[in-house]
């Protein structure tokens, strides 16, 4: 049995799943809520089960998965797993390739590890972890960014001096990239081919707007890290440099620090107290002032790009919005998008109560941008990469 | 014979004028390029003067300008001069108001040294100089950020810990409110009533953009600091604020030197080496492919944000260019506004040719979206703010 492992690191959670001939056997997901710690866990078709957990055993999740199908019989041996794919969010224009994860890889990682402290760590230990139990399976690194590669020059160029853009690989990379292509793999089957300049909205815990034009990306919010552009659930996004610079000043931060204030004290953290958008939009349907007031601030940053990459595309011809906050909450979407009929973004309130958890455009049949949500499919484009990669086993 | 002092520091320049019954009497400058400093002074209706200086000499300017004048006879007597305009250019909810510089003014402006290392301490010593040359004269600072107390909270507002916002007063302060105001003071001669939804492009050695409102600013590029929003001659611009984290890391960059960096080596200077925009615009004519591409960033910046503010004012009925880039040079107005027809910007090329260094339509008479040039007026408003003070010694 050649089953392959697809790993997906998040911020807040790590995700796990096992597939054989296209089909997930098993699934866990391991989530960090402030001190709290989950497992779920789906094996064998049974019913889904979730428990709490230690936070040594969410630092050993890989264990724990493996432990788990090993006695649930999911495999029979560790040598089942022929195939690991492992998302891989890292600044560099290295890891902007989908590429196979050997000694050389892993060294320019770890060298990446301090201009994404809170990020690559973890995924270096993942695949240590990986190599150590999985030794004869093929890892691939999945890059999330290599969908941005297509960004012309001048969007992708920092404004500051050339020599170190190129001697320190400074340059917008972008993110959400695999999201990004399981949602431009579908376009065709929702928009006619003559809806060339369309805007991705990727809205979970980590948020991104990419535009694109015939299906490739030539702008996005994301930069050099995944902690920028618009503010998010616990991220700053794109505040000034100076604005920084005054904080580190008066609140004394090292560099270590500051990026961990950018990356957790950020977004609806710093403006509410609370990241979790299910409570948020809870607090804001009971009239919340100050979830409101962030809310204003963060449909003012969509909108605003909205009409950013509008002009970047010489015009628009729909917005497709997708990953978990905006496939599940219509009154998210209608928050987002109000005020926006101008622009021929017309919502239709019935059809956008149907969508949830599914497909579907939720704008009325006249609207001349109408608006789609499409589930993103990270899991999906994880595995192809993944089973693309020739084995050097074979 | 009462006169009035009115000083306009800048990043690279000082300008003094000594006005009287409205009627600029004398008027100098100086200017200060790499290791270069040169002081142009027009007296008297003579023809102007200019003359190499020492550093010391642009340290000391204000010495200069008053023995200049007194040995040219425009003033007979230092107490002459009545009172004094400054520009102020300092972040602070206090330094968005126009207020009479006394001790308690200047212990609070000391106490912002830190937070704008580049700018403030030079405004500190002009001002102790003058209160030491003209200690009789009435000391007015002119904010430059007093136009923008209308930001809306959402505008104003950063996505950072709200307790930091408020304790440490970080929030979006804006600059270049003086040239904001004398275009809005203008307007009404150009545009009709119904033309409420107006983007100021403010492009100098500076460059920022406002939003307009019914003449009011709802929305501007420049933030905590004159250093963000928009690429500029030298500045960076907003750039995300972790790749600032990383430049910190990879060059080992403190605080001050990451401030000096954002200041001085960003935006042209960093991408081609230089800043004079008359330079530029040479070597972009010879076909420079690096200035070519520095270009195309910038007008990419400018775009988007013309789309972005655009959704924020739902429509736009014109566009309002000024400052010295903007109004002397037609190709770079070219440049900028090059295929936003689309938009209603539709560029009349004869009239563009014309309009330079006066006040003018450049676009067809069916544009949609008119473009006006309109000449800054900061003097003017630095010397009527000035004026509106009441002498405490009268």
């Amino acid at each position: 049995m050649a089953v392959t492992l697809i790993i997906n690191p998040g911020s807040s959670s790590k995700k796990y799943f096992l597939v054989t001939d296209g089909r997930v056997i098993a699934s866990f997901r391991f989530e960090r809520n402030e001190q709290q710690f989950e497992m779920c866990r789906e094996e064998n078709g049974l019913q889904k089960i979730c428990e709490g957990i230690s936070s040594e055993q969410y630092g050993t999740a890989l264990r724990q998965v493996l432990d788990s199908a090993l006695r649930s019989g999911t495999i029979t041996n560790l040598s089942d797993i022929t195939r690991v794919g492992v998302r891989i969010v890292a600044p560099g224009t290295y890891f902007q390739a989908h590429r196979v994860i050997d000694e050389a890889y892993l060294v320019i990682l770890r060298g990446q590890e301090g201009s994404a402290p809170l990020h690559i760590p973890p995924t270096v230990r993942e695949i240590d972890q990986l190599r150590l139990e999985l030794p004869e399976a093929l890892i691939v690194g999945v890059s999330d960014s290599a969908f941005h590669t297509t960004l012309p020059t001048h969007a992708r160029t920092f404004a500051i001096l050339a020599e170190d853009s190129s001697l320190f690989d400074l340059y917008r990379f972008g993110y959400h990239g695999l999201s990004c292509t399981s949602v431009v793999r579908r376009l065709p089957a929702w928009l006619p081919a003559t809806a060339r300049r369309v805007i991705v909205c990727h809205l979970g815990s980590g948020m991104s707007m990419t535009a694109l034009l015939d299906g490739v990306s030539i702008d996005t919010t994301m930069g050099f890290g995944p902690g920028s552009g618009l503010m998010m659930g616990a991220r700053t996004g794109d505040i000034e440099p100076g604005l920084l610079l005054e904080l580190m000043r008066v609140k004394n931060l090292g560099l270590f620090d500051a990026q961990t204030y950018l990356q957790t004290q950020g977004g609806f953290v710093g403006l509410t107290g609370e990241s979790d958008f299910r409570h948020l939009l809870e607090r804001y349907a009971q009239g919340d002032e100050m979830v409101k007031a962030a809310f204003l601030q963060c449909v003012y940053q969509f909108q605003k790009t909205v009409g950013s990459f509008t002009v970047a595309l010489g015009g628009l011809d729909a917005i497709v919005l997708t990953a978990t906050a905006a496939e599940r909450s219509s009154a998210l979407r209608t928050i987002l998008l109000e005020g926006l009929e101008w622009l021929g973004v017309t919502l239709d309130q019935e059809r956008n109560e149907e969508v949830v958890s599914q497909d579907g455009f939720i704008t009325t049949a006249t609207a001349t941008v109408p608006v789609l949500v499409l589930r993103t499919d990270e899991l999906g484009e994880l595995l192809a990469t993944t089973l693309s990669f020739q084995s050097q086993h074979n």
